[in-house]
C-alpha cells in the first residue's frame, strides 16, 4: 500500500456491495474514509486501513471524490440532502441501483448544491469488484468522469456511456435484460432437450455457441433499426413465425413451459398484423418501442 | 466437376432449400437426381448439371442415399408412402421441418420398409447452404450418419447429435428459441436506449458483449442443473427479482413495452413463491419443465 501517491477516496453506504468498493480501493493503494449507518460493518474495513467518519459530513470532507452506494436513491437523498452537508466543488459517484429519471434528478439536485455528479451502475457481483469481470457504467459529464477515471478503474472495467444521467441506469436494466433472455431461452432449450434424456451440460454448448453467434448479427440488425428500413435481407418474420409455431408445438407435445415461445409469437404475429409479414427480424423495434395495454 | 469420384445423391423436393441442397451438391461434384412435383422447378438444376427424373421411385431408384426436403412430414408421407415406393436399403436423410415426435414416428415408418432413416433439420437460409454458417444437425444411428457424412458435408457444417430420431428436431426448436431470445432481449434494450437518444448501432455491442459474455456462464449453469441443485454461488434469486423489478418499472417509466421484462420477472417469481428465493437463477428450470395452464 502506498497511501501517499493515490486519490483519497470516500464510500458512504458499507453493504455488501459498498464493503467490496471500499476494500478494493484499500488494496489498490488509496486512502479510504467510509461511513455506514450501521457503523459495525466499517469494522473489517477499519482494519484492513480504512478511516471511520463519525458523520456523513466528516466523510464527505476528507476527500474530493466520494462514492454513494446505498439501496436506493431515497436513502442517498435522505443521507445527502440534510442542508448542513457540504457538497460544493465534490464529486458524487452515485453507484446506487436506480432508473433513469432518478439519476437525472439527483444530476439536477447535486448541481443546484455546487456538486459535479456522476450516475453508475454496477454490473457485478461484490466478490468481482476489483476484477476486469466487474463491468461499472458510468454517465455525466465526461470531464468529471476523465477526472476520476484512473481512481474508479480500480474498481474493474469501467465504461463511460455519454452525458445522459440517465444512461447507466438505462444500459444496466438493458444488459439485465440481455443476460435474463439468453439464461431463460437455455432453460427452455435444456427443458426441451431433458424430455429426450439430454443433459444440461450436454446441450449448453450448443446453446452457447447459437448465443454468441446471433449475438454477432446485432450491429447488422442495429443498422436496419437506424435506417427504419428493414429488407428481409436474411429471412422474412412470415418465415420466422412458422418455425416460432413449430417451437410451440414442441414445448406442447413434450409437456414443457410454453409461455415465453408464446410470448416470442406473439410479438411477431402482432408486426405481421400491422403489415410487416414480408420484412426482416428488426422491424420488431415497432412492437418493443411501444407500451401494450390489454 | 468430377461426377465419377463423388457419391451420387438424390433430392426430392425442389422449394428454395430443396434447389440450394441439390444445387449446392452438384457444385461439390456430387451426382445429383432431382425431382419435384412441379417440374419446372429443376430447370435452373437441369442447366447445371442436375438429371431430373421422371417419378419419385426413379429418382430413389438413381442411388443409394435421397435427401428429402418438402414442406412437412404430411408431404413427405404423401410422396413416399405409397405401396409401389421401393425404399428398402435406401437411406433417407429428412431435412424437412417437423417435430420430435414426427421424426421418431418417420424412423420407425421407413424401418418398416426397409430403409435406414436419419432426421435433419437445417439451420440456416437458402443462400447460406455450402458455406461454414449453414448448421445442418442429424440424429438417428451413428452408423448410417457416419456412412454418408462425407457426403453431407457439402452442405455445411453437419453435425451429429444422437441415436434418438428425435433430437435434430429437438436442437432446432430450442437453437431458435435461443435467437429469438437474444433478438427480442437486444429489441427491448434498443427501445429503451432509443429514448435517450442513444442510436441502435451505439447500443448493439453491448448487447452483443452482454450476450456473449453470459453465454460462456452455461455449462457452470448446466451443472446445477444436472445435479438438481442449486446454491446460490453468484446470486440469488430474489437479488434478481429486485433488478427485474428496474427493468419493468424503467420500461414503463419511457414508455416502452413491457412484456418480456414482466414475463421474466413472472417466472422467477413463482420460483420464488415455490420457495427458492435462495438459489441461484438455474433452479428456474422447474418453473420451464412444467406446463402452465391458467
Ligand atoms: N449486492 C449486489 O450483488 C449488487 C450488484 C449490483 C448492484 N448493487 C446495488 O448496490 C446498492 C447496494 O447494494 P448492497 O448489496 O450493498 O445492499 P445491502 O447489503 O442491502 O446494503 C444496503 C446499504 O444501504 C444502506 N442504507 C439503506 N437505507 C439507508 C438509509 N435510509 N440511510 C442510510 N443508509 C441506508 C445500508 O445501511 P445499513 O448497513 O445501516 O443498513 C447499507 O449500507 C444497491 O442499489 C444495489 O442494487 C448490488
Ligand atoms: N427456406 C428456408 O429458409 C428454410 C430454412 C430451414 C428449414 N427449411 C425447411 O425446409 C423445408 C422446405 O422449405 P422450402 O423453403 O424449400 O419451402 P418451399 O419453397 O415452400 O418448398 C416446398 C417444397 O415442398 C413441396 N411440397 C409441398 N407439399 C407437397 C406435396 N403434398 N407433395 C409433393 N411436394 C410437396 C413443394 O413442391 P412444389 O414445388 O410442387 O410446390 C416444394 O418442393 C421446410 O420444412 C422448411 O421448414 C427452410
Amino acid at each position: 500500500m502506498n497511501n501517499t501517491t493515490e486519490t483519497p477516496v470516500t464510500v458512504i453506504g458499507l453493504g455488501r456491495m459498498g464493503q467490496a468498493l471500499a476494500s478494493t480501493f484499500l488494496k489498490a493503494g488509496h486512502p479510504t474514509t467510509v461511513w455506514n449507518r450501521t457503523a459495525s460493518k466499517a469494522d473489517q474495513l477499519v482494519a484492513e486501513g480504512a478511516l471511520l467518519a463519525p458523520t456523513v459530513s466528516d466523510a464527505l470532507k476528507s476527500g474530493s471524490l466520494t462514492i454513494v452506494c446505498v439501496t436506493d436513491y431515497q436513502a442517498m437523498h435522505r443521507l445527502l440532502g440534510a442542508d448542513d452537508i457540504e457538497l460544493d466543488g465534490m464529486t458524487l459517484v452515485n453507484l446506487t441501483s436506480g432508473d433513469s429519471a432518478q439519476a437525472r434528478e439527483a444530476a439536477q439536485w447535486a448541481e443546484q448544491r455546487g456538486a459535479r455528479y456522476l450516475d453508475g451502475a454496477i454490473m457485478a457481483i461484490p466478490p468481482a469488484i476489483g476484477t476486469a469481470e466487474a463491468t461499472i457504467l458510468h454517465s455525466g459529464p465526461q470531464a468529471d468522469f476523465e477526472a476520476h477515471k484512473a481512481t474508479l478503474d480500480a474498481l474493474g472495467t469501467v465504461t463511460y456511456l455519454g452525458a445522459d444521467h440517465g444512461l447507466a441506469s438505462l444500459y444496466d436494466v438493458a444488459g439485465l435484460a440481455m443476460m435474463w433472455s439468453v439464461l431463460n431461452a437455455w432453460l427452455q432449450g435444456t427443458a426441451l432437450l431433458r424430455t429426450a434424456g439430454v443433459d444440461a451440460v450436454t446441450y449448453a454448448p450448443f446453446a452457447q455457441q447459437i448465443a454468441a453467434g446471433v449475438a454477432e448479427w446485432l450491429p447488422r440488425h442495429a443498422e436496419q433499426v437506424d435506417s427504419s428500413s428493414f429488407p428481409a435481407e436474411v429471412a422474412s418474420l412470415e418465415t420466422h413465425v412458422r418455425s416460432m409455431a413449430h417451437l410451440i408445438e414442441e414445448s406442447e407435445a413434450v409437456g414443457v413451459n410454453t409461455e415465453l415461445p408464446k410470448l416470442i409469437k406473439a410479438m411477431a404475429d402482432r408486426a405481421i398484423a400491422a403489415g410487416h409479414g414480408g420484412e426482416q427480424y428488426s422491424v420488431l423495434i415497432e412492437e418493443f418501442s411501444q407500451p401494450r395495454n390489454d
